[in-house]
């Protein structure tokens, strides 16, 4: 029988139960933020606890609890989705806004004198606590991250994943995991570290040349990673791991040691060693392990830049993936247009004929993400997805948006076409018109290498702001090789910051994505993924360009083809002619023709 | 009879006799960088202490001496004319390079625990004193502000500059100096200061509608002011302000205080009040003054983004200086096309007659920065200017590339334009097409209001990358209304960090001036200055556009024409037209014959 009180009724019971927990503690303000150990972008079940508390299901949001108050800060995106599941719940909706202050000003500002401020150290990351606290101390107050009050709270959380793990192989892993340890050993030996300690799980997939399925769409496992330069220690469930694979990576010399005696080891970290971290990439729960005479070396991960620079051998796969995920959309498309008017098309249906398509060719292993399938008025937020219960009915004339992608074990796909529904009208065409032309414009760019990547989103925009036009998010960011489809460091943003590590190095692997949304009327967007690669050594320097990598036609019933300059004109036959002939050896019968049909040049 | 010992002979007794001090001072290092106590770009004699210790002339460098070494930082357009001058001084170059350690990095590293760095607090800005002692502190030394070791060797230091102040007087002089005090004093309440502090001088210029000629080029005066809510001091040599001028400003409220007065001002502030200062334009020397509990309150003085916004009404002094300009230039050009072949022409002779042409205009001033005429090889050199001692008999073929500029009491001019001399080659024509083609790129760009300027540099550069090529300056600087030729908050340079107050506003003045340099060949710069105006506002928000202000020909002669777009041709036949159209009116004779030769359609 279980002795505890219910807390899993409804949302004021728990948040009911909480305020106890706050009180015994002489806690002022709890806050939840959305994320876990990993810093990751999807969270596993027993890491969602701000969605337990709080019954908001939006996949970014802050909770904070006071004694009096509770709110959650959400931006736009999340809005009419947290007003409705927050009704009756005694939260408040806080509309999270650019450039406004956000949860953390606000607990700065509203925390008294004296008064602690509590977070789970366990999930919230060195430089954001540190932040915090910085903040908190200006006002006088304090911030605790040795305590989880929600565990006591959270009787039915779920478990941690327990997917197997397995290797990714030759010839799709192109350098072995002896080469890549001893590589970041070299880096390490350079920035004066003995130790590193890893906890994003991209890093640790690739580092190992391991794969999971313990995350929603990338290919990772809950883990974490301590390097030496004699050790490399990985902490996972071991029951993730079969026997053959255990010994490959003892061969390797790779120790397997449970996932949850990671506080330990990094406690055993000996006096006077210095351990090189990522203060936005690690936890302050787990540093807090380390002994006081361990001294932090601070930087970005050495993986993450490596990781991003990916190898001749890696480009050689990518293009083959690239071309089995053009081929799906063909014949995605074909099927597509065979069955307007025939069958009913809901942006479900589109979801699943185009899922069904990546997985029929070789190499896929899953999505990247969910598939956006957003017709007309839904497209203009640019994080719809469609589901069982909300969907719109394909009908009528307007413009579709496909925004989807696939993980295959030579490379990760992200594309976004727009599908012409009856007769676009002549200002949806002009909207996509003036968003390829942003496309072109950066595909056909060269520039330093070792630019900052932000620095490079005006060339998109220009010919977008040209007309008045803007769009609310960044241009490109990065993507993984059978990795994470959203890797850093790089970035095309205006919005970012420019800082060291986002500088363009071949290998890089970056979406151009450009975008026009009109509320309540449609949305725009249309999206390749390009390669950094070496164009020319001159007297000013090293240049790059960018080679397109995603193959797939854009439809031109879309677009006001005559309002094309001479050079974009070149451009698009130019790649249309790529496409057709990539695709071509990959399709037969009505694929094969309409393949033909649209990439005829114009 | 001086009894001091003679210290203005050579370099090396000046260097020992400071030695001799940091000996009695325990001082392990003395630092002495280019600045006044007003961080202005041009330093009057009193204060090029760098100079006098050093030898070296150039006007951007630092000294660091120690016991055992004594080194000038320089960068590179320094290093031939530092590595002439230091001969035989005992005293090295250190080349400065972008990206690398500087003199205070070294600092930083060779000082001794425990040991001691001075450096006169009168020129070091508050913010570069905290990085510095910061660094030093790391490193276990510690940074001295309080001494200024020169001035007891520096018998023959010449006296601070004495020119006579003058109103900026309407009609130019747009808004009174009345209504700048109550709108700076509304700001002050809104950011919740008593006071507010400012040593620079375009911005005290500025603020009280005053001139003065202290330093070259920028009609400025050594002065500090203090602004209460009730109260406005100005610091000046009393001697500069004339009876009648001073009557005016007792009138309008300003008090008139001795320069030498500004340090017990400050101390005077009243425990327990506010303060508002740049710690990047005030330095520790007088920050040292306060009473510690007088609380700063810091952030760029509001002067500098609102000198930076010039209204309508100054915009159409601006457009009426710009004419001037445009056809003293014209008038130049005149000359020298009728010249060639019949007179010896120089850089030198360059210089003086465009001069010349200059001061026959209604409204001139001065010269707004130092004349560069630089022919062939010597225009590879972006800061070059020819001298008495060196100069070049401009004969044969090749590119002349003069940038000059006015000020005038309507505002404030800097235009860079290509000369061909005999046929300039292919290769030559080609630069200056490419160039053009980045002017133009930016000189057409539309904008988002608020965007941070420097993510605007790609748009110019991109024209220019296609083709590999680069140019290590930036795009664009801002420009004052008969002010400082050089002012900020904005930038358009991909280096320049992208700093909120870069925001792009309605009313800034900036210039575009894309290059290339070819060291021993040539070099090509095109610039003109360009007026931010409201373009339009959308449901995507307010744009921005240029104006183009500057009015000269540029010569179709160094170009390479049948390589524009269409869209160039269109923009350079419509700017043509409207230099012909504005100039006209102001021309006769061969001058306006010229003009409607150079600006004939392509």
């Amino acid at each position: 029988m279980n002795t505890q009180p219910l807390t899993h009724g409804t949302i004021p019971q728990r948040l009911a139960h909480i305020r106890e927990l706050m009180s015994r503690e002489a806690i002022h303000a709890l806050l939840v933020p959305s994320a876990d150990p990993h810093l990751s972008e999807y969270l596993p079940g027993y890491w969602q606890g701000r969605q337990w508390l709080s019954g908001f299901h939006g996949s970014v949001g802050t909770l904070i609890v006071t004694r009096e108050f509770a709110g959650i800060w959400a931006d736009s995106r999340y809005w009419e989705q947290a007003t409705k599941e927050l009704k009756g719940s005694g939260i408040e909706l806080v509309k999270l806004q650019p450039c406004q202050p956000g949860p953390l000003e606000w607990l700065a500002e509203k925390t008294p004198k004296g008064g602690v401020v509590a977070v789970d150290g366990a999930v919230m990351a060195v430089a954001s606590a540190r932040s915090l606290s910085s903040k908190l101390a200006d006002h006088g107050a304090r911030l605790r991250t040795d305590i989880d009050l929600l565990n006591e709270v959270w009787n039915d959380r779920p478990s941690l994943p327990v997917q197997p793990i397995y290797p990714h192989l030759r010839p799709q892993a192109t350098v072995s995991r002896g080469d890549k340890l001893t590589t970041l050993r070299e880096t390490l030996k350079d920035r004066g570290a003995d130790w590193h300690f890893i906890a994003t799980l991209d890093d640790i997939a690739w580092l190992f040349n391991l794969r999971g399925a313990d995350v929603s769409f990338n290919p990772v496992f809950v883990s974490f990673a301590l390097i030496g330069q004699q050790q490399a220690t990985l902490f996972v469930a071991l029951s993730k791991v079969d026997a053959a694979l255990r010994a490959v990576l003892e061969q390797d010399g790779v120790t397997l040691r449970d996932y949850s005696e990671v506080a330990q080891a990094l406690a055993a970290i000996p006096d006077g060693d210095s351990l090189h971290v990522d203060p936005a990439r690690v936890t302050i729960g787990l540093t807090d392990n380390l002994g006081s005479d361990v001294k932090l070396i601070e930087g970005l991960n050495p993986t993450t830049l490596t990781k991003s620079q990916k190898s001749q051998a890696d480009a050689e796969h990518i293009r083959q993936a690239m071309s089995q995920d053009g081929a799906a959309l063909c014949e995605f498309f074909t099927w597509l247009e065979g069955a307007w008017g025939r069958e009913r098309i809901t942006e479900l249906t589109i979801d699943e004929h185009l899922t069904a398509a990546r997985a029929r060719r070789p190499g896929y292993v899953s999505l990247s993400f969910n598939t956006i399938a957003a017709y007309n008025a839904n497209a203009a937020m640019p994080h719809y997805h469609a589901t069982e219960e909300e969907h719109t009915l394909i009908e009528g004339d307007g413009l579709l948006l496909i925004d989807s992608g696939g993980q295959y074990l030579g490379g990760t796909t992200d594309i976004t076409r727009m599908v012409p529904v009856g007769t676009p009208t002549a200002e949806q065409k002009r909207d996509c018109t003036r968003v390829l032309k942003g496309m072109i414009a950066l595909s056909r760019a060269q520039f330093p290498r070792g630019i900052l990547s932000p620095l490079l989103d005006a060339i998109a925009r220009a010919p977008i702001w040209a007309e008045s036009v803007d769009y609310g998010h960044g241009t490109g960011h990065g993507v993984g090789y059978f990795l994470n489809v959203h890797e850093g460091p790089q970035v095309i943003a205006y919005q970012a910051a420019p800082a060291p590590q986002t500088a363009m190095q071949p290998g890089m692997i970056t979406s151009i994505e450009p975008g026009t949304y009109r509320p309540g009327r449609w949305g725009v967007r249309i999206e390749n993924l390009v390669l950094n690669r070496e164009a020319s050594a001159s007297e000013f320097g090293e240049f790059l360009k960018f080679e397109t990598l995603t193959l797939c036609p854009i439809d031109t019933r879309c677009l006001e083809t005559s309002s094309l300059t001479e050079d974009e004109r070149e451009w698009f036959n130019g790649y249309h002619a790529e496409v057709r002939q990539r695709l071509s050896p990959l399709l037969d019968g009505a694929a094969l023709a309409w393949l033909n049909t649209r990439t005829a040049p114009i």
